[in-house]
């Protein structure tokens, strides 16, 4: 099964679903627009609906109206009678590694189905352009979406996969990268004389020169593999904690 | 500084303000309408719109058009020339217990505040009701606050603080418990013989019989605080995935 969050007509959405066709039967639900920063949003104002796309032998596609992560919860509720063997996001138009993994919807998509308990993987690649060149990272994916059927992944762990602009050099297993975006707001003003507000701002690392960040790998020009897990919990400062003063 | 998910106008939000207001100035910058499950979403697609809503000596206010992660970045980006003492979020009507981390814009606003490195606290009650009476958490939220001040909290790590209903027996310091939301959708037949779905669903634990997660604590009658941490990386994993077999 597949999503992603530029929405179902994104060209690196069908270069996933050329891949993954190679490996079995794909089912894909995307949202029907771009859904960029989305996160883990769901959809719980308004209803959601879902259009089928494509009627094949061995690809079945879905339109929906909601978020990735209402993607993936739709799709399991409702379009298959059993789990995927594995859940497909992307390939998302540009950078998803370090603390882009919390805004990315494409890394939502995969954090939800890895809280159903499939095995899941987010490609990304280092270019936001809409006709990026998706061919020169297919033959890492390949061999990373091969070895995860073959050893599965440990249990509430999925993988965040980006890869560098250019022929990849290789594959690195990294942890995610410390940094955020900074000064993120344009400020214009509009023709009745109100202030309104673009988000922007540049990504700042705090790797401090550590080599083992997905930031590194793909500045080196490698595939960054991050094995990311739904328990948030800082089980370190559990202990820390206990020793406040709490009547 | 404050923010939330139930929009500026929530009971909850206006609760934790009275007892932020304890503690010194407070910086109120909420979303103008609900934003329930916005998780980290950011608004990429239109522009952002703030509005100063009160403007007192030791509280101002703004809300904002965007989502909890935007109001926290624009205040941080334009409205404050310092760094705020602390963030916190809420009071959320409802919890954000376990799994539900992930979706919550109120902890969307806390692990941005993380982000950006200062001590930030989303506060929950398991009570879903616009009118829910928060009175009976606010000594537990004090002691929190104050502890939090005091000893201020390991790097990359904020807190998710969850509430009972009722009078708490007391704190307790968890990790995020094991579940998931299931059987989400509803569906429906529009007047035009269109399909349509409303998200809905249970919460399945899978904690086990644990007795050091927030669901437990909760069930118990106590208090939970999750230390959540933005590294998401699963680092024991990393080992594991390095022994795969890549070209």
């Amino acid at each position: 099964m597949i999503s992603n969050d530029d929405g179902i007509h994104a060209k690196g959405l069908a270069e996933l679903v050329e891949v993954a066709s190679e490996f079995g039967d794909v089912l894909v639900v995307a949202p029907n627009t771009a859904r960029s920063g989305m996160s883990k949003a769901i959809t719980v104002e308004v209803p959601v609906r879902i259009k089928k796309i494509h009627d094949g032998e061995h690809l079945e596609s879905y339109s929906c109206t909601g978020t990735p992560v209402d993607c993936i919860k739709i799709a399991l509720d409702k379009l298959v009678d059993r789990k995927p063997d594995l859940i497909l996001s992307g390939i998302n138009h540009g950078s998803n590694a370090s603390v882009s993994v919390h805004y990315s919807g494409t890394m939502g998509a995969i954090i939800e189905a890895c809280i159903h308990d499939v095995p899941a993987i987010g490609f990304s690649l280092c270019d936001y352009r809409p006709d990026a060149d998706f061919s020169l990272m297919k033959d890492g994916m390949r061999q990373i979406i091969s070895e995860t059927l073959k050893n599965s992944l440990p249990t509430g762990t999925c993988l965040n996969v980006n890869a560098p602009m250019g022929t990849p050099k290789g594959i690195r297993v990294c942890r995610q990268g410390d940094g955020l975006w900074v000064n993120e707001f344009e400020k214009r003003t509009d023709p009745h004389n109100h202030d309104y507000y673009w988000i922007t701002g540049y990504y700042q690392s705090l790797d401090n020169g550590s080599l083992d960040t997905d930031n590194h790998a793909l500045a080196e020009g490698y595939i960054s593999i991050v094995p990311t897990q739904i328990d948030m919990t800082n089980h370190q400062a559990i202990e820390t904690l206990k020793k406040w003063n709490f009547q």
